[in-house]
């Protein structure tokens, strides 16, 4: 049987947030190198990409995304090491979270169709 | 200074999720007997609430919320112990979490804003 699958928002005391999308895009600017590439690997629009990194830019005291302009590749992107440390403790508190609570995902996996009722019918 | 606060979003094995909008919205129909009252108090619109009340009774085998048609008042909305179980592992599940991760949260405030920088212009 799969399992639940946890992951967590963190609403910040100046009003913002960082949930899964953010960090998954931090995550694939990482891998790819670029903010349009990270977008299509993760299949979020250009747009919403851009929107989300200037919104943790602006969250952090530091900022978690440099662009780089020119370039043979015209231009990228890399992850700061503000951005590294996010993601990081992003991930640890959802380790923690997911390693402290077995029994409740057993209890909630009983409480739990197998399959959704519209696709039974 | 204000905590960090987190959240919590499961995503069941059979594709449904469980976050913090549904969970409130049992937690206020629990607390006001009926959806549209709960709707009201959590600043969520009536369709939304029945689409999520919805939603909640397809995920589980047996429904979160039932209603109550005719009465006094015209009817009502109870939360069933399968809602009520569910409540109680996801809170659970979330205080857990927060528990287990007081310094990574610590870390995360150290690297944050403590106001938006649209605010301070």
């Amino acid at each position: 049987m799969a399992d639940t699958h946890l992951s967590i928002r963190l609403d910040l005391a100046n009003g913002d947030r960082i949930g899964p999308g953010k960090i998954a895009l931090l995550e694939a600017i990482r891998s790819e190198g670029s903010i349009s590439a990270a977008a299509r690997r993760i299949g979020m629009s250009y747009r919403r990409a851009w929107l989300l990194v200037e919104q943790t830019n602006e969250t952090l005291r530091q900022p978690a995304v440099a662009t780089v302009t020119g370039g043979e590749h015209g231009g990228g992107a890399v992850v700061t090491p503000a951005g590294e440390r996010i993601i990081e403790l992003y991930r640890t508190i959802e380790g923690l979270a997911r390693g402290s609570a077995h029994e409740e995902f057993r209890a909630i996996a009983m409480l739990v169709r197998r399959g959704k009722r519209r696709e039974t019918k």
